[in-house]
Formats: C-alpha cells, structure tokens, sequence
C-alpha cells in the first residue's frame, strides 16, 4: 500500500484501443473513459457502420453515434492497408488493452498482436459462443421475454437494447477484472463474451431457466402488473398514467392509509379467500385490488396522485414520453449531479450524462462531448507513437489516414 | 510485475460482504462471486424481504433467491442486537468492501464503519439520487421506454427488469474500479449508485435525450420494428414467429437472394421514391418491404425460413416462450460452456449460468449452488472472525444467531 497524496479517478493512466461499433462494446469503452480512462477509438475512414446510424440530426448527423462516444479519441485510419493496420497495431501495443466486436483474425487475432505486447488484455464481443452473428433483437427474440411482454399474446419487442446495454457493462466488468488480475500476475489474456450468453445468463440469473425445469412452466403476459408481489398501472383523471408498487407489508399498509381505501381493500381477503398479509395472496387478488383503487387514481392528477403516494412511502412514477422525461421530470436536469450541459459538434447544446456512479473520494470527469470522426488522429499518433509530422504528411498523402476531419455530415460526402 | 505461476480466477483473494435484498445488488455481488470473490451476503435472521420472492416452487422455495445468490456464503445474525451489529461490522471490516441497498445510517453509516476499516470501499444503492425509494418498475415508467414499447399508445411496460441488470452490472463495475484505485492509492471511499440515475445514464447515452432537445421528439411505438434500419418479426406456416435484421448494405443484399425477392424488393425504391441502398431508406420503405416478404415466410416453417436466412448471413431470430427456449434452444444446453448442471437444494436439478465473459487463461468458476440461508454462518464466523464454539453456542442462546439453518421453505415457518 502506497499513498499517493492526490487521488485520481479509477482508472486515470489506463489506455484502451476500442475497434468497434454499435452499442455493446462502445458502451463498454465509454463507460471505462467515464472512469478516468484515455479510450483510443479507432474507426476506418469516413466512419465504421455505426456512423450515421439513426436517430440522426436534420444535416444528416449521428445523435446515436455521438452519444456512445463520448469522452473518447478519435482515429481514423484505412485499416484495410499495411500501413494503417501498423498504425493500429502499435496503438494497441501502447494501451495493453483491446476492445473489438470484429473477427479476430489475421492482425486483429489475439496470437499477432500478442506478439507486439505480450500482455496484451484484448475483449471480443461475437454474437453467439459459436463466433456466429446476432444483434439484441434476435437475442431479445429467444429470450422469451418478448411473449410475456405487453398484454397479449402478441410477441413484443423490448424497445430498450437490454441486451447491447448489459452485454456493454459485463464488458466493462471483463477489462476491469483482467486489468486486476494482470497487475499482480503481470499477464495479459483474451476474453470472450457473447451476447447471447449475455442473454441467457440474465434468463438464468432471474430465475426463468429453473423454474421451467423445476415447476414445468412460467407465467404469461402480465400487461404492467407486477409478478409475485402487488403492482399496477392507473389512468388518472388528467389523462396521464401512473405505476404503483407496494411490495412490503408496510408499503401494502400505506397504499390503504394513502388512498384512505384500507376498509375496502380488507374486504378483498374473505371476499376471494386469500391472505393479503402476504405478497403472493395480493399478487392472486390483484384484479381485485386494481378495482379498488381504480377510481381514486381516475378523481386525481398524476401529480396529486403520485405526491400523495410517495408521502406515504409508497413507490410509484408517472409514465412519461421521452419527452416528457426531458421536459417535467425534475432528476433530468442539471440539478441532478449526474447531468452536464455540453456542447455536442454537430448535434448542440445538450444535457449529456456521466456515470451513475458517485465516487465521494475520486470523483469520475462530467460528461464531455464526443470527438469529430478522426478528430484525434494527428495528435495521438504523435503522442503515442511519437509520429513526426513528415510522416504523417507521407501516411496522408498515402491515403493511410484521411485527408481532413470534420463534421460527421461533411466526412461521408 | 510478478509472476506468481498459476494463474487463477480474477477475483481470488478478493472478499466482499453484501448486506442487501432483490435484484440489482444482490446480481452485482453474485456477478464479483462469479469472477471468483468471496461472497458473503448477511441476512436477518428468516432472511431478508426478498427470501421467499415468486417464483417460487411447490414447497415454497424462492427460484428467485437461488438463481440470485448462486456461489456466495450465507450468513444469518440478528441485525436488530448490538452482537449482531458487531459480527456484522467485524465481518465488514475483514471483507473490506461492502455492498448493501439498506439506507447507510446508525451502524451502517460509511463513517463509522471506516472507523474499523480505514480503507473500506463501500458501496451503495438506493432509488433516486437524493436517497428516495424507487424500483425497477416505477423507474421505468418514467423511462420514456413503456410508451414506446409494443403497437400502440398503451404504456407497456418491460418484463424484463432492464434497470436493475444494468444497475447489478454498474455496482460490479464501481467495486472493481475502486479496488482497482485502493490498490495504488492504499485508499477506499464510499460509492453511491441510484437506480433512477441508470435509467436516465441509458436514455441519454441512447441518444434520446439529445434527440428530444435536439430535433423537438423522437419516435412513437413501431411494434417490432427496428428504428433506422431493416427489421421486422414475421409469422411462419408452422404457427411460429421470427425476427429478421438486415442493417448494413451486405445483410440488405443477402436478405433478397436468401429469399429469392431480390428484383420485387428492387421496385420499392422507384415505388416510393426512397434509395433501398440506404438504412434510412429502408427503415422508410419498411411497410413494403414487410409486404413483399410476409409470404415467402408463410410458406415456410420457422425453422426453415432461419436456417435458410442464417446461412446466407442474414441475422434472425426465432421468438420463443421461456418454456421454448429451455426446451429448444441448443445454446440452452451443457452444449454451451456458460452451463453447468448443479443440484441447487430446495429447488433440484438445473441448468445455472457461470458468468457470460471467458476467461481464456484465468478460468472463473463453474455455476454453483446459492446457499441455503444460514448455512454458512458458524464455519464463517470461525474462519473469519475464529469465534469460538463457546462463543457461537452463547451467541446462539441470546438468539443473536438462528437456532439452526435449513431449507428456505422451512426456515421461514
């Protein structure tokens, strides 16, 4: 143990080279940049396939790409030449880590560049163990959580990427234990995560996968009511919507005493034989209790609603558009440590997050805007690889890297 | 750098006590077991609120608890008695590090803990950044997600509890990088996370925020729909459904000669006057592509129509209820390393997942049973603390530990 006077953010002094795209593996680099570290991200030139995904602005600019690259280095390179798969090699050789969603084969595969950094830490995303392709919405598809979403039998897709989000995070998770291991060892080690296993996993972890096995089924579509335990969805009477949950007995007691319905509710448990004392039996008396309550949700605001519920300790929020979120809900604002304002090129001024982890003794960098595609190029390859600018004017010219950088709408044409 | 022969699991050595209930942190401290942490997870005496949680099996067994707390040790104290706070503290202070959902007040509170270990980390999860509760449910609700989820203006909300995975995964990610920083500064520090703050980190690193602010709205539901880009669920002849993502121009072109559709998907573009070699232009145009696809899969079953996509390198997916997926899926088998068949008491004989990320030169742990509460508490306490038989059988008597562990199903009555 050494004490080092200053403390710095978790990860200041790691450097990570990220070859990828998407949501995944950016995610994972960003999330490690939000840490403290330098995250090289290192694209082909005019941009790798995530560049101009959508949504995107009126001129043509990625929101999408601009927000899961915040906080990065940009570098392009024409990675299909000798020259620019050299390029990236020594980069990767200066940072010890990798992060790529591409085959690793030929340069990219773990045997070369080990080579050039022999404790190389290199993370690979595929979409199934096999090595073969998958994104989240086939993942999603299999993973049995679209036949229980919604209210039918309809299947129906997360509109959330869960799996690209968490598959991002275990990534995290994989760099930062390797980094640990690598520190008392001394050796670097590839690894591998799927996103389907990133699937099946959570499946697993949530129960699903033994109780098929072991009760011979699971549950249908719940619509927005909760599983095992009292929670529901109401309209109120200014046309909005509101969840509720009431989980523990002393949340169950205040749900009665806030919407002064406790008589009522009581009269649920001789009424349909179950005890409401526990979770399972308001879970079965649902249909019951939302019938209860329905109309005091219908003779209130969301807001009166919702005010009243949480005084009383019980949980609740109110449905909200994306919208909405931004505009009314008062935790997506800059009253909210998490957010900062930031000056996005090509994008504006926007409320940008950083990490949802509040370090009280090395707190991690505000959110920082995203670089220019290639914005980075000059400046780290002589940094880091103390390229001179005769060189670089060659490997320009050579069409190694490109010729300018500029706004994401301008690099494509 | 040392070289210390073996390698071994990333975590080992690494000791961590989890005071906490539910999903997010109870799946953050299972996921450092997985990397090969001791895991010691406290509970009141009858456990914790989340001990009997649905599903649950015909005795009363939580499948919930078991598929959480797969791999830790379980250690039961009356958390109410100053003996048991003090275990509880002593037991902190040789983990050094900490993981809890309980407000950190009193005994719990960071300050007087680090009175007894200098350089804890501990780390801590509550529902909104200023400290009030919300769960998965209630968070999402304001996710702007539910109104964008399914076919129509219904609010639906996510099956899966999206929010607490990615909160599970971010308490994993605060814990390592922490670790990572006391290891060079000597030093540890509290850490909090809100389950609100990674919604709202998510939403914006999505995009949407910037999005709203940048364009005035973003998008309404589109059913299965990918945004931006081709993808479409259709129904197949043999009752099933499948989902299909074409996103870049080489999966676009795969697609029609997978179907044999290439020159009918070609009139769309002078149809409708979109450029069908663009993502955009086909999300535009996706109406008509749907039409034009819909009955090459009517005519086929599902598992045609994927085998016949999948070789041609068209991405797909077939939906599939839990049931299906434990039934059919082949990468829901022992076929797929991330499986192991374990014996988990109370519950039987199942397929648990280790952690989805493959170590390929420092193995972590096969899937392991979760405890059953209590069972570890006297070979803890010895090992840990080296509390005597004598004192065990004293603390016993006062009631300070429970007269005996057993099945979950039992415990509790």
């Amino acid at each position: 143990m050494t004490s080092t006077g200053q403390r710095q953010a978790p990860l200041a002094g790691v450097r990570i080279v990220e070859i990828s795209a998407f949501v995944a593996a950016p995610l994972g680099s960003m999330t490690l940049a939000q840490l403290g570290a330098e995250v090289i991200r290192i694209d082909p030139i005019g941009g790798n396939i995530d560049h101009t995904r959508w949504p995107v602005t009126a001129a043509g600019d990625s929101i999408y790409w601009a927000s899961l690259n915040k906080g990065k280095r940009s570098v392009t390179l024409d990675l299909k030449s000798e020259d620019g798969q050299r390029l990236a090699t020594e980069l990767i050789a200066s940072a010890g880590i990798l992060i790529t969603n591409l085959p690793a084969r030929g340069w990219l595969s773990y045997e070369n560049l080990a080579q050039h950094r022999p404790d190389l830490i290199m993370l690979r995303l595929t979409g199934n163990h096999d090595g073969s392709p998958a994104v989240d919405y086939t993942v999603n598809a299999s993973s049995g959580f679209p036949t229980v979403t919604g209210f039918d039998a309809q299947q129906t897709n997360n509109a959330l990427p869960a799996w690209d989000v968490a598959a991002g995070l275990y990534m995290t998770t994989g760099v930062l234990s390797a980094e640990l291991e690598r520190r008392s060892s001394g050796q670097g080690q590839e690894i591998n995560i799927a996103l389907s296993d990133v699937m099946l996993a959570t499946v697993g972890n949530l129960g699903y996968i033994a109780e098929v096995q072991t009760n011979g089924s699971t549950r249908g579509p719940l619509g927005n009511a909760l599983y095992g335990a009292y929670g529901q969805s109401f309209a109120t009477g200014d046309g909005r919507e509101v969840m509720v949950v009431a989980i523990s007995n002393r949340q169950w007691r205040s749900l009665g005493e806030a919407t002064g319905l406790t008589d009522k509710l009581a009269m649920i448990g001789p009424m349909l034989d179950v005890d409401l004392a526990t979770e399972g039996g308001r879970y079965d008396a649902r249909e019951a209790i939302d019938a209860v309550l329905r109309p005091w949700f219908a003779a209130r605001t969301a807001t009166e609603a919702t005010t009243r519920l949480a005084d009383a300790g019980v949980l609740q929020g109110i449905f909200r558009t994306f919208e909405q979120l931004v505009h009314e809900d008062p935790r997506c604002t800059t009253n909210n440590p998490l957010f900062t304002e930031i000056d996005q090129p090509g994008v504006g001024r926007v409320l940008a997050p950083s990490l949802p982890l509040v370090f009280r003794s090395t707190p991690v960098p505000a959110a920082v805007p995203a670089p220019l595609l290639g914005e980075n190029t000059d400046e780290v390859l002589a940094e880091v690889l103390g390229t001179s600018d005769a060189e670089l004017t060659r490997l320009r010219e050579h069409r190694v890297l490109a010729r300018t950088h500029t706004l994401h709408s301008l690099e494509n044409h």
